[in-house]
């Protein structure tokens, strides 16, 4: 593995209720000196939900997306709360916006989003054995919710309307999760 | 499909090099008001290369990533610039990332990355009939090329250090893809 580039300063450059940016002043091993920008980490990471029901559906939402100006499909998700475990809020936000419960959970993956320019973090968790159970979540609107077949997740992802990296990546990792599993469970 | 909330406001809130923060005043359709805060786009979105060789390898590159402050793999990406089309800044990237250029190249999908609060897209393009051509581009220190056996992409997608969410979806994608046109040759 390569020296990692020393940090000669960081530089608070601008603050929003949302985000901070901050400049990092770098020297690489091989002594080229070089300023990066990043937004800096605040929170405690995100997770994003892969909850599959009795019949073999994925729970996906129907949501405002501001950073499109328009509705995507999507897996639920949401911030970690203070004190929370990843599992936890896992659980939190999948009865906010999906008005489920579930008994059974597995992290599947702690997914990066652009690592070049920042560091959130967004923990994928396979979701089962759900139960109906309704928390209030803080949307602007209800969410619609929409349950997706997992066996037809290729015609989903081939949409427009999703198109969301992680969410795909998401659920990709939960197939091969589960496909894992019941080679296992036929050993 | 919802209606769209409308734009009551559009105020830039930051500005660094990097990052551009907005704030949006929405009115939802339901009549409830709320502010988001949301990266502005610059530039012209980027893109992302699954570069394929003749032994089914395909080509990583290990990478200083800022937001993370340590190296990570993942693979050859980079800005569309102004007058590019998206592949042929896979191709120029490629060239400068790997010191490959491509004579076939296909756009798999356009990714977003967070939509809740930023509108950048990844194009996903998947490269094959590779020659070698080596272009400079701008990295503070030469990039490692780690090419990769395709058929073996679960064990490089359950590391640590490759945890980009649209480098795991392109990787699945480029294999559904070939999966599917493997078939219509086959047909």
């Amino acid at each position: 593995m390569p020296t990692k580039p020393e940090i000669l300063k960081v530089t608070p450059v601008s603050e929003s209720r949302l985000f901070q940016v901050e400049a990092l002043d770098l020297r690489f091993s091989n002594g080229v000196e070089r300023r990066f920008e990043r937004l800096a980490l605040r929170g405690h990471g995100a997770v994003m939900v892969v909850a599959l029901d009795a019949d073999n559906n994925i729970q996906l939402i129907r949501e405002y997306a501001a950073g499109l100006h328009d509705y995507v499909l999507t897996l639920p998700k949401g911030l970690i709360d203070a004190g929370e475990t990843p599992l936890e809020a896992a659980n939190r936000e999948l009865q906010e916006e999906v008005g489920f419960g579930a008994r059974q959970m597995v992290l599947l993956k702690n997914l990066s989003s652009a690592p070049n320019y920042m560091g959130h973090s967004m923990n994928v968790i396979l979701a089962r054995d759900l139960y109906p159970s309704k928390l209030e979540g803080d949307e602007p609107e209800p969410l619609e919710r929409v349950p997706w077949p997992f066996d037809n997740i290729e015609e989903l992802i081939v949409r427009d309307d999703f198109s969301e990296g992680r969410a795909i990546a998401a659920l990709y990792l939960a197939r091969h999760w589960l496909s894992q599993e019941s080679e296992t469970a036929d050993a």
